[in-house]
């Protein structure tokens, strides 16, 4: 028979999958020999259980549950619904990972008309005791049997208006009587019958509780954010009441055994004498600082000092704890390893590997990857941020804080900002790569469309810009040049606002902002990841000051240079519009004639900043329609401009026209069409590697065929490249290695990598349109039904953000096979937005790549990543 | 040591492969002791060989060819470049398969300055000697050295004209060396060098423009046409002259064993007296009926027949034979499985097993599919159409003839019609889903646009309606309504023309069509077919009438029913639109409610027209947008309809817009964002169930889900359509089977497969969709960029036709493998257009599916691949 009931002394820390992290850290206080109130753990199986038997707690679990109660009973010598000796109770919710959003607690279970009075009459407290009744009876009609909070709410301002008085703490014991008495007719009016005064039933009623909040709606989206999946499920903690306000000599409090947001080594926290917890949080009296415990009562506080030491050495982290002291006497009732913010992660990581108490191993561990985030971006000043005022929330699509003044074109931005204005920010309904400009010189970017992966998303995360998208709180109206906030006021070109990419928040004024501070720690840290990990991180860069970012960042190299986005400037538009409405051969050469000295520039440059490191160029990729304007006022003016008619241009444009862009003709089927291009990109890259190498550099240039779906697309295309590219290091007397590669992104490329492999010296997974391309949506297009999928369940992650293991993954790892298979030491990589997302890093080290490449601003992330992919899934080391 | 040559009584018929089809027939007539003037056949791997030496043929192949040529000269007893007994030999090509398009045929290579001077004397005929002379140097000038043929012809005309006579028969020995004189000078001229004299250096010149000739631009062509694999390559025939034209007592013919048009069991073919075969083609002199041998050379006449009767018997099948007559012997110069028109193959095939020659499993792989297309639809009567001159050519995009009036819009098209117009064709520049109506009504469909896969050919193909799409050579204007022809002829509505769908014509004029003709052994072969087929054939069937014709045409059930065709008749969409545009679950429910029961009773009509055979009904599959016109208009029109204002019905159309509509809303993310309207379908098809069944049928409805990507998404919607269906069936009181499965179309589905077919109860494989996806591009944009791909070789075939078993075909094994492991008794099925291709059927066959579904018109064409598939890949028969 499955043991789904575990008592505290049954239990330990390892057991946490089983009891939930406060269970099984309560069993492992109750081991160690602290003083925790006894009590029990219903596992999160019974949780699983319970929803597998729809919706119902099955016998055999309520049989484990009553005989863990009375052997409870018999450890604290109290009874369950005794009046002369009641036990009351706490019922907590518990799941594997801290969770919000869940049910959090029910004080004070086991009191009915009966146990109330003997609760007043032991206690000498008929005060004490009738308000807990009601506290309890409110809180359990809340969030056991779902009754609107308000309504008792509502009830207790009657009666304080009828009493004329304003705080609950002037009511009288037959006030709290009268509210009690109206409370129970409320419940029986509600849910038509009476409140249930056997405390068992109120018990397993309050389990359910907890195992339904299990799938609150606040939860499912918690577990989608955090990437925890649906199917833990949630254990549930009943433990013995013990009351931090019988007086003056109880009280409670929280601590922390290191400062949470600095990382320094002094116990920190706060507390208040004659107090519950809830009075702590609802702030009606400030609490004291720890400190002052040791002058309030020096036994407790040296005991408890004691304790946090002990805890803190027992879990190797920094702890995070609940007490209370019940007429002098300490009781221990949560301990857990403390949220922090990313910079004490790094300090308290490092300070324990200098105590000697854990490994460099076991402190890369501690970091949350994500979190590093929040420190490679500027943040606004925080007492500012307390008096704001947000005009309007949208998503968080790229964090930082920018402050700017508004513009609602990319021209106008661009305009501004050589005007001399150097704070800009670009609001836009959405972004197209037409503004890549614009978006360049922003501090931030606002849409009013789209989600986490548009266009103004993905390319501001790419260049590390603060933006906001998807804002439909706001009115944009780009032709007029204004927005509409929520509340109706008006912001026009050259106000002032602020973006917060990390809330999403955006606010009608100019906020200060603090720079980021690369402490100390965070090098250490880093620097024993590096000396960890075997996988290696590129990053994904088009220019050279991106490059030049990453290589800061400890980028490893370029993974991704893709080519097109220096044809979008505003210098070089020009020529590849003339390579587009070219009609011939030699019309189109004449236009890469001008493109390529430009081209080949940028890759000295380039390849100047990366020092030498290895970089990936891929290939003209996007459809040629993108570089066209799609209206017909600005192709007539391009026309004008191009010396062309107005017919002939709108007939180029027509003519490029695509149902289905995506899957149209771009990528290496450009070069199939027009090896022309692909021979002017090997001109550029092996010149430029040339020149380099001349002045003393050792650059090996990677040339990266994007989408290509069949050996011989790629064939064609290498040979273009591999002719052209031996003519040019014969002719230059000097010894140039090159290597030719492919990306794999289209599903048949996937399943053909046996095949392609004959011809690729690399592989870069391009797993943003793999993932399109597995799934067959569109990210342009997903954003309208995907919320409805969360919502329902079907999906519990964004693809895009978040590796799909189970499917893309899949691929990913035939293809790995396949092409090893061919080639032995074929250099594998990836370059989707995945590469900066630590499960997919992770996952990325364990199939065997040899390096992620991801945005500058993620580079130190996946650094993080990596290492803690090779502390789980140790690989060997190449040489 | 490789051998690459073989005497042709060194090889024999089961050699094709190396020898190629017309050197292994050489061989295998020379073994059974027939007269074959002597030589022998370079192989197909020494064309290989070539290709991958950079066209050059190795030394040792070199050296095995002049061994070779040496035993001939021994055998034959006559010395190659000696002009006292010269030996002359033709040179011609022979791949594994007959194949137009290649270099035909060298004759009389051999002859130089000396050799023509003892050619005279041998045969006392200065005149044939020159002759035979000017004809060689002109015939490998201009295939062998690629000069300029009317270069050659220009001097004869000039000397012609210089002697003033008509005729080439009229020149004299002294002209005819004249002419000979000026070709060489032209040679010289041309290449630079002399005309070469060796014979030794024309033969191997000529086996290296054979090989050359495997790469021809019309070879590359026909090979992607007829599948034949690039890498198979040509082998070269070296054989001794022998010469028609000696005489009265020489001749040269052709011959079939059996007629090729009709079948008809009687020698059929035509010779010549005194003539070379290429006089035969020429048409200068009219052949004589094969029989009129009998009179002219009885003897001659019965060593023929006895030997075409030992070929047909050897073969055992009907040959097609050539052959010469030299001074009255004698020689057969090839035989092959002579080619024939669709209802001669039945014929042959079916007259050779009632003559015991044959086994029925042999007879039907004696009938090529893909020909029967030519006995299922109208054709034009072949007396018109002989007399008839094209006025433009497009894609042959669907089969058969139509003739009829033009419209220009589909609305004028059903107007016609409505008015009594019995033949229409509609003309589009192209056609989307809202002309499906215009095109039921229509005999013929012709585009401006588009290619073989394009909507209208998509859609012609599945009504079995002839079209030709893509037809540039004309200029559709269909705002005016008129079009202009090649020739600059304009044609304005209600003027007739014709279009051949076989051959991609178009006629400006009404010619007469005969009705197919489905003659008796047709029905006897495919009942043999069916008696041997394991895979069953069911049909892609929207409507009752395309149901029952499927049905006449042994479709065994339908794979495919799409239920949104039924949403554009005029009379339900406008209830889809009110279903789009709804703002509330109600109100969508309200439209639902009124497209419920025109639903149910479609399919009460096709359950009834298929007699209980199995019913997949496909749920709604099209992005919305398709419903709603896009330009603003149209918009304008249907709002006012709608009782809606411009500027909510375009708001609504906007909000559908997408950027890939392929990969947006659709499918079941339509369901799974309003599973009303999957309520609704369940309800009509379920009642339809229950309705027919009540009048004694027995369906099992199968209701199938498309574009399934993740198992949560299926049983999302399998939960309301299971919940729905027995709901009705229990208040029906009868017992109903259905079973739920899904369409395996996107990548991911068939990764996960085994998650999948936890849920489905059976696949169907949506080959269109999944094709798309695997390759990542779009066959509405593809044909942009395919041409390009085919003229260099990336791909030898359409993927979209014929079913890219390298890349789609392994997700398809991976997912029956997956699929099977769950669920080992899953149905499983295909029902994209790759159901009607033979080659694809097989591959059905082979990888295990239980049935494949296509068009209509194709049922028969699948019937008879599937028993091919099991002849050549038996199966076990499932009882």
């Amino acid at each position: 028979m499955t043991k789904y009931v575990y008592l505290f002394s049954e239990g330990n820390a390892s057991m946490r999958n089983l009891l939930g992290g406060k269970g099984a850290n309560l069993a492992e206080m109750t081991g160690l020999g602290l003083p925790v109130p006894r009590g029990f753990t219903v596992t999160t199986e019974a949780c699983t259980r319970y929803y597998a038997d729809g919706q119902t707690i099955a016998q055999e679990i309520q049989d484990q549950i009553y005989e863990a109660l009375a052997k409870t009973e018999q450890i604290v010598g109290k009874k369950f619904g005794d009046p002369s000796n009641p036990l009351l109770v706490s019922v907590r919710s518990g799941a594997r990972a801290s969770m919000p959003g869940m049910m959090d607690t029910i004080l004070n279970l086991g009191i009915n008309d009966e146990v109330v009075e003997g609760l007043a009459k032991l206690t000498n407290n008929p005060r004490f005791a009738y308000d807990s009744y009601r506290r309890f009876i409110q809180m359990f009609s809340d969030v056991v049997m779902e009754i609107e909070r308000l309504k008792f709410e509502n009830i207790l301002d009657d009666v304080k208006r009828a009493k004329n008085v304003e705080h609950d703490t002037e009511l009288t014991v037959d006030d709290l009587k009268e509210v009690v008495r109206r409370y129970k007719e409320l419940f029986r009016k509600e849910k038509g019958f009476d409140f249930p005064q056997d405390p068992r039933v109120q018990l397993m009623e309050a389990v359910k509780a907890v195992f339904r909040s299990w799938e609150n709606p606040r939860a499912v989206v918690y577990r989608r954010l955090n990437d925890i999946p649906s199917d833990w499920g949630t254990a549930v903690n009943v433990q013995e009441m013990v009351f931090g306000n019988m007086g003056n000599d109880s009280g409670t409090g929280v601590a922390f055994t290191r400062n949470p947001s600095t990382g320094e080594k002094k116990l920190y926290g706060e507390f208040l004498m004659n107090a519950q917890g809830e009075d702590v949080v609802a702030g009606i009296r400030t609490p004291q600082s720890i400190d002052q415990l040791r002058e309030i009562n020096p036994e407790i506080y040296n005991q408890f000092v004691e304790i946090a030491e002990k805890l803190e050495k027992h879990y190797r982290d920094m702890q995070d704890m609940e007490f209370t002291i019940e007429r002098g006497k300490l009781f221990m009732l949560q301990t857990r390893n403390g949220k922090r913010t990313a910079a004490a992660a790094l300090k308290i990581a490092v300070d324990l590997v200098r105590e000697g108490m854990i490994t460099k191993e076991e402190a890369v561990l501690k970091v949350d990857p994500k979190q590093l985030d929040t420190l490679l971006h500027p943040t606004f000043d925080p007492a500012a941020l307390k008096k704001a005022v947000p005009i309007a929330k949208g998503l968080p699509a790229s964090p930082g804080a920018a402050t700017g003044k508004i513009y609602f074109t990319a021209e106008d931005a661009v305009n501004a900002v050589k005007n001399g204005e150097s704070k800009v920010i670009l609001v836009r309904l959405e972004t197209s790569p037409e503004d890549i400009e614009g978006m360049h010189v922003s501090q931030g970017i606002l849409t009013g469309r789209g989600g986490m992966t548009s266009h103004a998303a993905v390319v501001a995360r790419g260049m590390g810009t603060c933006c906001v998208a998807g804002c439909g709180e706001i009115r944009i109206n780009e032709e007029e040049k204004y927005f509409i906030d929520k509340n109706g006021k008006k912001y026009v070109e050259g106000d002032w606002i602020s973006l917060d990419g990390s809330t999403g928040n955006v606010y009608g004024e100019q906020l200060p902002t603090v720079a980021p501070e690369m402490v100390g720690d965070f090098a250490t840290l880093m620097s024993w990841a590096d000396e960890i990990r075997v996988l290696k991180v590129r990053t994904n860069a088009d220019t050279p000051a991106d490059a030049a970012q990453a290589y800061k960042f400890g980028a490893e190299g370029i993974g991704l240079c893709r080519t097109e986005h220096m044809f979008f400037e505003p210098d070089r538009i020009p020529a590849m519009r003339e390579m587009i409405v070219a009609r011939s051969l030699e019309q189109r050469k004449k236009a890469l004639e001008k493109l390529l000295p430009m081209q080949r520039s940028d890759f000295e440059k380039i390849f100047t900043e990366m020092k030498g490191h290895p970089v990936t160029i891929r290939f003209l990729d996007p459809p040629l329609h993108e570089f066209l304007p799609q209206d017909d006022e600005d192709i007539a003016a391009l026309a004008k401009e191009m010396g062309m008619s107005y017919e002939d241009l709108k007939a180029v444009v027509n003519d490029l026209h695509e149902f289905n862009p995506m899957m149209g003709h771009r990528g290496c089927r450009l070069a199939v069409s027009y090896p022309e291009i692909a021979e002017m990109q090997t001109r550029a890259v092996i010149e430029a590697a040339i020149n380099v190498n001349r002045k003393g550099m050792n650059v090996v240039p990677e040339i990266m065929i994007p989408l290509v779906g069949d050996v011989k697309e790629l064939k064609y295309i290498k040979d273009v490249v591999v002719r052209t590219a031996d003519e040019i290091i014969r002719n230059s007397g000097i010894k140039l290695e090159y290597k030719v590669g492919t990306m794999i992104e289209i599903p048949r490329a996937a399943i053909t990598a046996d095949e392609i492999a004959r011809e690729a010296e690399f592989f870069s997974f391009g797993t943003n349109d793999l993932t399109q391309m597995t799934f067959g949506f569109s990210r342009d297009d997903a954003g309208k039904f995907l919320e409805e999928y969360y919502s329902k369940k079907i999906y519990e992650f964004d693809p895009f953000e978040k590796l799909d293991q189970n499917g893309v993954g899949k691929l990913m790892e035939m293809a790995v096979k396949l092409g090893k298979s061919t080639r032995p030491d074929i250099k594998l990589g990836i370059c989707g937005e995945h590469g900066g997302d630590p499960s997919s890093v992770e996952f990325c080290h364990r199939i065997g790549l040899d390096y992620v490449s991801c945005s500058p601003y993620r580079v130190p992330i996946a650094r993080l990543a990596a290492a803690q992919a090779q502390v789980n899934y140790p690989r060997e080391k190449k040489q």
